[in-house]
């Protein structure tokens, strides 16, 4: 692991699946597949690892399926890396009405409202059955803004759910990641980022931070608590975020980062570039033969010009979905590539500054533009 | 041009986007993409040519901003051959209350509403700007059944559009085919066909066969229409069609066929296999680990399991449309592959008799499965 003055690290996570250099993004791949790609294109994208959902997986087509066909991995004809959140999330995003305890949660199905139960250890289970390469604690997660004592509970129960989570572990299987929960509160944050790093985890990640709080609460809470993990093991900011945060946080000491923003925002036409963001179906773009970022390397930006994805658009063609896709995916892993890179060369606060100027100055030119342009029908 | 025994042909089509192998299958991209593949992924299924639909493309997003950004080809980065049809057979299937005179065929747009009127010269012209390897004449094509008074008037139309198309090509442009209406009449069909042969084309098609007749009706007409049709150039049977009906129709000395058939069925599951069709969302394939089709060559037949496709299925994943597209592509291009196989080493006759008795025998198969199996939830 490299470090250098801002706290910015580079590093290489060895798993069954190859290396992962970090920092790294990992695009989301909820229900065995990242939406609109395949394998080899996550691969000509630069991506090394992704993430998959397991309440998604668990309910559909369900772990025991996955794992008696050998594993996500296989299923998916995907050879990275796969890191599994433990499905706590969707409790509190889909499952209306979860019933917590300390046994675990309880909740509906959003498929056919069976009721599940979701205990560490059944995650876990979960997790090793789908062939994981890196587990994630099931952790309670309240929404915010919430009590002290509400933050406290969540916290209590999370770190007394990650020592049953590692009991639960068998050998042979993925790492396992801890989460550091405890709201916004830097008293509760410092305290449970140490509860949480004194277990022993192979990594450990800063939840709760996409959960309705304000994007300055949440640079506070990375910059109070990624310094108080083990610098040694790997740092994930869950469900972070868009390229700016990727990068500030680079610059606080995280190492992963994965959000469902680059892959949802392509199949709406949302593409983000190097010179800011492309909303495609806007008619500013109807005859517009250029490459979508002539700085993109991607399949997308190599071989078809802005006009025709405009066209795919409109058209409502899966093609544009995927050709999106591609590009947001790309520039997203790209973004984090190239912060290691400075990392290494050892001029990251330069490129951290630059590009959080560029970043500024961008979206105050975007804000000019949404006032003025129209839509063609 | 190679002709064996039964009058099957193996050939190869020169155009300015490289040498087509006929018999050909050609998928249909209506919008500027077949949909969900992109061009280098229909050159891996073994596509030399695919169609485009002129009525379409001239709507959205309009012929002469395709021409300024450098032609179909260009825009839709396909280096391979395109053929596109007159736009003629929308007016029928699309354009509600199309008023036909013998200036053209008056309609509205599917999108908007607006007026429009396609002309035999305005095809061409869009054709040309479209840059087509193979154009289409404006046809007159009368749903069937039709009297034999409205058969003739829209034969004897066809051939005075085919003589007015002649006229308006301009050099240097694409090839240009012709169409042989009469509907089943044998009679009209022989009439019509020495007339349009008469006319010097650069090939010819046989129109007006997948506009409501019984599939007997059209065996006949193929059977009857394509001997009277120039050896020397391609012959075009529209619209056509299944497997079995492709490997009987190369018999009858037909080069070319197209067919939305393997990319429609492909989004709804249906994917056409050596083995017969499968329907993918059936629980039979839930734990499948096999290939789709263990004789075949495409993309998702080497890498995914039958249990992976149908949780693609099942679940909505753009995914799901592409690798089942991939496969039935790959399926039809295949079909028509080996048939020019066979009729280059002299044994189509034992080929075509083999193809069909299995095609018969997978059916018999299948009607009876498809009384037993029922679907999973």
């Amino acid at each position: 692991m490299r470090e250098d003055a801002t706290g910015a690290r580079a590093g290489i996570m060895t798993t069954a699946h190859g290396e992962v250099p970090t920092p790294v993004f990992m695009p989301v791949g909820t229900q065995g597949t990242v939406k609109a790609m395949t394998g080899g294109e996550l691969r000509a994208a630069g991506c090394a690892i992704l993430l998959g959902n397991t309440y998604h997986l668990s309910v559909r087509p369900g772990e025991a399926l996955i794992q008696r066909l050998g594993g996500l991995h296989r299923f998916m004809h995907w050879d990275g890396a796969i890191l599994t959140d433990s499905g706590g999330f969707q409790v509190f995003s889909l499952g209306a009405n979860a019933k917590i305890s300390d046994e675990g949660a309880v909740f509906r199905s959003h498929l056919d409202g069976a009721p599940i139960l979701l205990t560490p250890e059944r995650s876990v289970r979960i997790q090793e059955a789908l062939g994981s390469d890196i587990m994630m604690v099931l952790d309670e997660c309240p929404a915010l803004p919430a009590t002290r004592a509400r933050l406290l509970e969540a916290m209590d129960r999370t770190t007394r759910w990650a020592r049953r989570s590692l009991e639960a572990r068998r050998p042979g299987g993925g790492a396992l990641f801890g989460i550091v929960q405890g709201g916004t509160d830097p008293e509760l944050r410092t305290r449970h980022a140490r509860e949480i790093a004194s277990l022993g985890f192979d990594g450990h990640a800063i939840g709760g931070v996409s959960v309705g709080e304000d994007r300055e609460a949440v640079r506070a809470v990375v910059a109070l608590t990624a310094p108080l993990l083990p610098a040694e093991r790997p740092r994930y900011l869950m469900g972070m975020g868009r390229p700016e945060e990727i990068v500030e946080s680079i610059g606080r000491g995280i190492d992963l980062f994965d959000c469902v923003m680059p892959t949802r925002n392509a199949r709406n036409g949302q593409l983000f570039t190097s010179g800011g963001i492309v909303n495609i179906k806007n008619a500013l773009y109807a005859e517009d033969p250029r490459p979508l970022d002539p700085e993109c390397d991607c399949e997308t930006c190599r071989n078809y010009s802005r006009a025709y994805l405009r066209h795919l658009f409109k058209a409502g063609e899966i093609l544009a979905s995927r050709l999106n896709t591609i590009h947001n995916v790309r520039h997203f892993v790209g973004v984090a590539q190239r912060a290691r890179e400075a990392v290494l060369e050892g001029r990251f606060a330069a490129f951290r500054d630059a590009f959080l100027e560029r970043a500024l100055a961008l979206r105050a030119a975007e804000d000019r533009e949404d006032s003025v342009e129209g839509d063609a029908p």
